[in-house]
């Protein structure tokens, strides 16, 4: 895997649930993709001992860590501290291309 | 600190070197900003037993990761696994605009 790459290469579609493309991995940290397209959903979950992070590409969506609530769009940067709950839900017209961050992973 | 922030509100500026600003910190996970003006660089640096990855916000800038050079502008992703060797240049003529990953951090 080359240590270069662009997110439009990575980005894509389910129609039963949130797209996932991985963009690099390691036991430290995971950097991937995920789409959501228009109505779909990540239920609110937690990860135990790991931290993640979502960079909004493209996009809407509500956010939701602990208990606070935010819709937010580019360049928005959404932290979910270890332990925290967090989900999010693509309320707008167009896809939502999400840069995830995972730490440690695995 | 919120876990709610936005890019933009990070962005700066230093005559002397790179300006970095720090959106997330934990024992796993760094997440910053690094501005660089036009002609500023980072010089290749490496970091022991810790991963890193840039995401081209705004900007361009020329990148080396191992001997691997690359230019690249807005939405690319850069990865430096954990001891090769790393840095970027800024040979645009406009602010370079990073989001930069380091697990673990500390």
């Amino acid at each position: 895997m080359s240590n270069f790459t662009h997110f439009a290469e990575h980005v894509g579609a389910r129609p039963d649930k949130v797209y996932k493309s991985t963009l690099f991995e390691s036991g430290r940290l995971l950097l991937g993709l995920n789409c959501l397209e228009p109505g779909q959903a990540q239920a609110p979950h937690t990860h135990d001992g790991q931290d993640k992070f979502y960079f909004v590409i493209e996009g809407e969506g509500d956010f939701l860590v602990g208990d606070e609530a935010q819709h937010a769009g580019p360049g928005s940067v959404v932290c979910a501290p270890a332990g925290v709950e967090h989900g999010v839900k693509n309320t707008a017209g167009t896809r939502l291309v999400l840069l995830v961050g995972i730490a440690p992973w695995r």
